[in-house]
């Protein structure tokens, strides 16, 4: 089958095997490993699309849940699709709006036929299915779009996580069949299967068979530990072909970044820059700063001295912790360039170090030299 | 007396008197009429100075009384002044305070000194006079500075406006004589006197006995009706210099802008275009537009097909619409980017106008053209 969306291995790391790759989308190459900044409501947040080709963004994700419930899929498709309403004229990603949906854990009912929940924000009765989904996604017209699939919580039982892994499976299989946009528009699988080896073989094998034009890895960062994460990508990983772009989804800290390369992760996306700058956290060189603490108020230096955003190039610690207090928006904007350009300069560094060969040792230099919280960022 | 800020005329429009001209400031040079963005907290909301630039702003003013208390003017100063703080390179002027001050009626008390009054945010019993004003904005380092004046409410007893603005005009001098830096800040005496004809005579007179860079017209925009409004500037204009620059204070309506340059008004200034974006008002050529209405969730034409700025030309209304219903800053960016262009624009055009010696045509089309709410805008 030929997708619209293909991927070229470029170099392989004689030092950890990890790779650079190419994907070619619809709207333009992308060079991988690539950290995906999120869009959610079909903005990333405070930023313009020219800003987002300073940083070197590359693929931006949208979510499928925020935009069908508004503006709607239908105006999205009227405008010409999402890269045409949001002015962006990069490859982009949809995810299924499943994630949100298995987040409203209360009021959500599954059934094999799909998912029904409540609008929280109006009482609304919806309902999600893998072919509404497609069709939803189809209608915001992204390059990649991503199969629904049920995220299950951590820790679930073998039998829950095997029903719903089957299930996920078959769902995997109506999303590809109901795509009406297949030449524009290619679809990922994503193994899930929880924390259990044989369930995670088992749907990435199945998931190969249907022949997706990539391949994510879900069900992590639902609270699981740092090595049951690893374990989780690892095993799944190693069923998927090696010419298909793997994508793991929700990680944007550094030190899961690092790990996720070395386990043959081309893509991931997280909101965390973007939520962390709206906090008042910057991602520096030396780790995380709150920059609206008293300290940075007389601070005329950068947010970080080794960083060649805009922020860093023109303004001061000192005006930024300012503008946050003051709670201006250009502060917030400020913040988001700057963390957005800090995680996709370091995957920037991630592929010069793969294609020298010292993976390996740009990752324990990196993590050395940085101070990370509990959370590992 | 040689001021940092001077004055040149450089057309008189035959068909109305009313001028162009060019105002040279340390920090560049400005053509008039103009109007100038207003940047509360050295940040003119959402907006970098690249676009600020790029919209033709010329003066940015900022608020004396805000950076006072936040960061505080001794960190603006350690920084290098108010333009390299927020990174303009461009022409400021600062507010002499004494409008905040004024506002916060219920907590201040008036002497000959100064004015004594609590920080509404902490509580903090602080006191402005002439001087301490002047030496804020010393420390600020606008290009122009503003007199510590009292901005009487209206109505105001003669006996009330007359003591007023005598004190004013004491104020006036004592400011004046407080500037530690004449040769690269300049002052600008503010005109008061109430609805009272002689008064408004007698200040504007007094003022320019102390020379002053330019001359703004205070204790306007107070509640009093257009006529009254009107009148209070055409008597305290017709007594200053011509051949220095007038400012009417806190004016952004399309309808004052156009009477203030019928008599020979400069500069204004004013929140609107900003507090307008940010209620999802748009300034257009056909009057006021609600953006965040219904009717424009599936309008993909510009928010005025005759404007040319960044928003206008890249994005949709019902792009526009979905942003502010969804909370998004960038929508606010792009409205705060429309408005301010809108009253720029209007003013190259007035500029123009005057310059073809047909003001009072330009003005009369104006005003038939657009559609107003009953405050003018």
């Amino acid at each position: 089958m030929k997708h619209p969306v293909t991927f070229e291995i470029t170099h392989v790391c004689a030092q950890s095997g990890a790779r650079t790759g190419i994907l070619h989308t619809p709207h333009g190459d992308v060079e991988t490993p690539m950290f995906m900044p999120v869009g959610t409501q079909a903005t990333v947040k405070f930023l313009s699309p020219e800003e987002l080709y300073a940083l070197g963004a590359g693929v931006v994700l949208a979510n499928t849940y925020h935009l069908w419930l508004m503006p709607g899929e239908d105006i999205v498709a009227k405008a010409g699709g999402v890269q045409k309403f949001m002015n962006y004229d990069g490859p982009m990603l949809t995810d299924s709006g499943g994630f949100q949906v298995f987040s409203l854990a209360d009021t959500r009912k599954i059934t094999e036929e799909g998912v029904a929940f409540k609008n929280l924000r109006n009482g609304d009765r919806l309902f999600l299915s893998p072919e509404k989904s497609i069709e939803i996604q189809n209608a915001i017209g992204a390059d990649i779009m991503m199969s629904f699939d049920e995220c299950i919580p951590y820790p679930a039982s073998y039998e829950y996580a095997k029903a719903s892994m089957e299930r996920t499976l078959r769902w995997a299989e109506r999303g590809k069949n109901a795509n009406q946009r297949p030449d524009e528009q290619a679809i990922f699988g994503i193994v899930q299967g929880g924390d259990y080896e044989d369930l995670r073989t088992y749907c990435a094998e199945k998931l190969v068979e249907m022949a997706f034009a990539g391949y994510a890895i879900g069900g992590t960062s639902v609270g699981e530990d740092k090595e049951t994460m690893v374990r989780m990508v690892d095993w799944s990983q190693r069923h998927l072909p090696l010419d298909k772009p793997r994508y793991l989804m929700g990680v944007g800290a550094v030190n899961d970044l690092l790990e996720a390369v070395s386990l043959n992760i081309d893509m991931c996306d997280c909101v965390l820059p973007t939520r962390l700058a709206r906090h008042g956290n910057a991602m520096t060189s030396e780790g995380r700063i709150g920059i609206t603490k008293a300290r940075y108020k007389e601070d005329f230096g950068p947010l970080d001295p080794k960083c060649d955003c805009y922020a860093c190039r023109n303004y001061s610690r000192a005006y930024i912790n300012h503008l946050l207090r003051a709670k201006e928006g250009f502060g917030s904007r400020l913040m988001s360039i700057h963390n957005i350009r800090f995680l996709l300069k370091l995957m920037e560094d991630v592929r010069d170090a793969i294609k020298n060969d010292r993976y390996n040792d740009f990752k324990a230099e990196t993590l050395a030299n940085m101070k990370f919280d509990e959370r590992g960022f």
